[in-house]
């Protein structure tokens, strides 16, 4: 089932993609039905209603407030290969805090202070239940759904300091959604799916979802050592080579661009670049 | 004035310090006021009823789902010579979760796998508003009040990959309170005042927050430059020299040790170690 968040008719409500079209399913949020614990492979087929049109400038991030935002860096050999590191054994992870999420169709905005915004093509993971200590064979049981995620990033900030957290923080740089994709339409762990990014319909990132270096299972059992994992809190899985600072030279988004992710079963993100008013 | 957070007749409740006692604010959080824009620095006054006890074993977070929780890194210079860091000449970023949270006098807990749980005294500040582009010279007027915090560490984890947020985020190693102190009551930006650890009663830091190399008012101006920061946010404003990881030989924090954050006017923040079971 496919789960949708936009604005219509002046309320931020939840859709539900249906063969018909989209179907309202109230002012709901995935963050509350997954905090119910709604069992999101069925509880769409309840919605009411006829069928709306989601206008172009209507889409909203998949979820406003998640809870933990947790990003996976140098999880594809080659996007590694491209970054001033080596490749470590332990899944390397960073924050986003909501405060920076855009929705499909909204620009990734290039802040004032820099000119050095690039774009991250990825898979988010969104939970659906948690706990610590989660073994292996049992943590995809924790997978809702699989989404799109653009990790926008701030390059100049990212290397400021030691900790990437600014460079990945800027206001309207990290583009979530248009769908959430419950896991039982796709392959286990969301592996073996095309993921490609397009800069003004050129690709320039495309890899398979079946090569990153720790996987969706191994990634939650991972971080559940250490961290209490929760319904809602989001994981997003990596980025492949081809990033515009990994080119030479450098090639950084600007204002007018379109980027667009896809990955196989899940959809297609699209957000145009603007700077900062 | 001074808001403290424990369990009241199986609530969680806010308590406000006065001259005869603590008395209840219902079950409000800081959080709640803090969103409504609530000024703390009267609010308290209205407390009706009487005085009531907090046990030991009472506490609370000072608030269990804070906005962001940004820390700040290798902002003591002494601290940073104990590192493997070099000096940026920007703040060194990093989150943590609420999920990593725990109160006063509860455990510290030194996780299954690990023995490299170490202490950070640090002085935390709560913000009452926000905004993006805040100048400098009104960054303070966002500052709600200040709080203890000891910042704890599992520093195998720490340094896995390059960035810090798994070491920075075990379960029950964050420890935040007891009470939150209206900006008021303290000098203007939390300076000059004596920063303490103390481990089984010796004192393993001591350092003035004058000493920051990035002051408050220079990270919340900093921070916007990039993120919207808003009411309920906190930031944790880093450790000066004298860290177990810092000692030659490294010396750990094990079960039954019990460890003291102090700061002059703010109070004292105490929390034995325990395994984790």
């Amino acid at each position: 089932m496919r789960y949708v968040s936009f604005n219509h008719q002046g309320r931020a409500v939840l859709g539900v993609r249906t063969p018909e079209g989209v179907k309202v399913l109230g002012e709901e949020t995935l963050e509350s039905l997954l905090a119910r614990d709604v069992d999101l492979t069925s509880h769409g087929a309840a919605a009411q209603g006829g069928v709306v049109e989601i206008g172009e400038q209507d889409y909203l991030p998949l979820m406003r407030k998640p809870g933990k935002i947790i990003c996976v860096g140098l999880n594809y050999a080659d996007h590694t290969k491209e970054s001033p590191y080596a490749q470590p054994d332990y899944p390397t992870l960073f924050p986003r805090f909501a405060s920076s999420l855009t929705a499909h169709n909204k620009p990734l905005v290039r802040p004032r202070v820099s000119d050095t915004l690039d774009y991250e093509g990825e898979m988010a993971v969104v939970l659906k239940s948690g706990g610590r200590h989660i073994p292996k064979d049992k943590a995809l049981d924790c997978v809702a759904g699989y989404a799109l995620f653009n990790e926008g990033s701030v390059r100049d900030y990212q290397f400021k300091s030691p900790q990437w957290t600014v460079g990945k923080n800027f206001d309207d740089t990290g583009a979530f959604g248009p769908d959430l994709v419950t896991a039982d339409e796709l392959p286990l762990g969301g592996k073996g799916l095309l993921l490609q990014t397009r800069v003004n319909g050129k690709v320039v990132q495309s890899a398979n979802t079946e090569d990153m270096l720790f996987d969706v299972a191994t990634i939650i059992s991972t971080l559940s050592e250490a961290v209490t994992l929760e319904a809602g809190d989001v994981i997003v899985s990596g980025t492949p080579a081809g990033v515009g600072f990994g080119m030479n030279p450098k090639v950084y988004l600007k204002a007018g661009d379109v980027v667009e992710v896809s990955i196989e079963g899940i959809g297609r993100l699209v957000n145009p670049v603007a700077d900062e008013v």
